[in-house]
């Protein structure tokens, strides 16, 4: 399968021009949301996801945590669908993601929170879903349709409209041109080459690493890894990482660790170098390790940015690696493109 | 590897006698620290652990949104030790969770919430503990030395102390009186033999599956597979497992899903009985399978506690496998029983 020719390596490199496009036209939704958002003073945030969408809400929790110093709280979708409750939700900020605005679990819940008093915002793609009418506010993330299986630039433009959402809440100008300048560092960042990585993926498992909002990325990528090349891969925190799962590691198990240029990079790096150490093959978006290999990287103008730019590298690999395992990654076995969840 | 000779295995079935020791010996913390909680009267709850610690914060995160409504975000230690940032946590309950009350990084985390304005508790074996020390109150789960590197009873334990926390804050008497049975039915849990599922354990990936609380012990199961039997194991809601998850999922895959007696049994049920029909080899700790195979378990009198006798039952399991493919449970590669993050 030559490159270039599946649907989910056209989308991948559309990856800046769908965020051009909603920094262009999604902007007045985004600054709405936000003086509401202000307006509220939340003393803390919910987010509602499931799948992709809520690797974008364990990135949002880092950015809300790191840069607001706001608590955010993943409701599992199940507490108002399975169990029926209704959780105390009075001055929360809710952000529930969705591509499609469909799974019913994920509409109910943005109801609930809603009924309880949140703030609650839609991101989706979706401005005429079920999902965008329950919410208090819809940020369209503008990325024009998707056709693979597996989200690439919905995902990645989810990120961008919550993050805008939570910079505007900040009023934090460096990090509001850091994100307009995402374009230009996303066109190098899909024009990474990890191919390098593809020869070193031979068995069926393998773990991704990450800490704090890199830490998402490699949640995103692990399930990527399942959902389009049938590889059990697993992500851990390089925290975690140590407290056990590392006892499954041996002889070139392949491990891929995303850093940033924040001040958790040293510490990933030499956790990369730690499981290097071990006989594992360890690649890393960092210079920073000695025994791991350095994975080409783009670093952005803002550390919080950088996990962006690292997910929009990695797609690629996990294309050329279904390619090279024979697998179409636009049909991955056992999937639809709407996962519908009561 | 005869049974009952290794650590592991004797702290098992220890797990009735360390949790009647709490019900007895913890009962004067628990109603202090309980009091002193309802004055503060939460709006969320905040959770602060690692490993297997943070697995009884998830069951306590389903417990306090199911039982209070109250949200609870878990927050990565990081955020403190390496980001340098202090959350805000006016009005919150945290709850801080580690058997050893060491790691730096949890006692550091805890340091901030608690100045940020939390009431803290701290679950631990070790009183003298770091930990202990930085909380507001302690809450010693009477567990005995441990000294598989493995934690069980500690985890039992620590489940019980967090959820009898919670159970006084409600005031909720039906299942506190659940939780004064839970000995008896431990006992009946460590006695239940899943060794029919060992054969069945072939290859070196599984899944281990859940919802609502029950996914607690499903995280908690996986990450005893990997560092006990050097197994990848992974673990995933039942509702997740079918978002991409699920596509690695081939013949003969072994599947463990674990269900209470909650208003999430048919769902899980269904679930596994679907991933049974693609092919998997697929238990259950429910009798409402068709075509997966129903493993021995326990309901409790109450459906918060059925998680709690279910794992007890899986420990014994993990123990066989670890004999069954030549290794140690009590001393796995690359691991120690204490570990200290920054």
């Amino acid at each position: 399968m030559a490159l270039h020719t599946t649907q989910m390596r056209r989308e991948i490199d559309e990856i800046p021009h769908a965020v051009e496009r909603l920094l262009t036209d999604g902007a007045a939704a985004i600054t709405a949301a936000s003086v509401e958002a202000r307006s509220l003073n939340p003393r803390f945030l919910l987010s509602v996801a499931r799948g992709s969408s809520d690797h974008a809400c364990t990135y949002l929790k880092y950015a809300s945590e790191l840069l607001l110093g706001l608590p955010l709280a993943s409701l599992g979708p199940s507490v108002k669908s399975v169990y029926g409750v209704d959780v105390a939700a009075a001055g929360a900020l809710g952000i529930s993601v969705s591509q499609s605005g469909k799974s019913p679990d994920i509409v109910r819940m943005t109801e609930s929170i809603a009924a309880s008093g949140a703030y609650t915002v839609a991101i989706t793609n979706e401005t005429a879903s079920p999902l965008a009418k329950a919410a208090s506010a819809t940020l369209p993330i503008h990325a024009g349709p998707e056709l693979s299986v597996a989200a690439t630039k919905t995902f990645v433009t989810s990120l961008v409209a919550g993050l805008w959402l939570l910079a505007e809440l900040k009023s934090d100008n460096a990090l509001i041109a850091a994100i307009r300048g995402l374009p230009r560092h996303l066109a190098n960042a899909v024009a990474c080459d990890w191919s390098e990585v593809v020869g070193d993926i031979h068995g069926d498992s393998l773990f991704t690493l990450g800490r704090g909002p890199s830490w998402a990325m490699s949640n995103e990528a692990a399930l990527k890894f399942k959902e389009t090349c049938q590889l059990h891969a697993e992500s851990y925190s390089s925290a975690e990482v140590l407290h056990g799962p590392v006892s499954i590691v041996g002889d070139a198990f392949p491990v891929i660790a995303f850093a940033a240029g924040d001040a958790a990079e040293d510490a990933v790096a030499s956790v990369a170098d730690e499981i290097a150490e071990k006989g594992a093959k360890v690649f890393a978006t960092t210079d920073r390790v000695a025994r791991a290999t350095v994975l080409p990287h783009v670093r952005t103008d803002h550390w919080i940015t950088d996990p962006i730019a690292a997910i929009a590298s990695f797609y690629g690999l996990v294309e050329a690696v279904a390619a090279s395992r024979g697998i179409n990654p636009d049909a991955p076995r056992h999937l639809n493109k709407v996962t519908e969840t009561v």
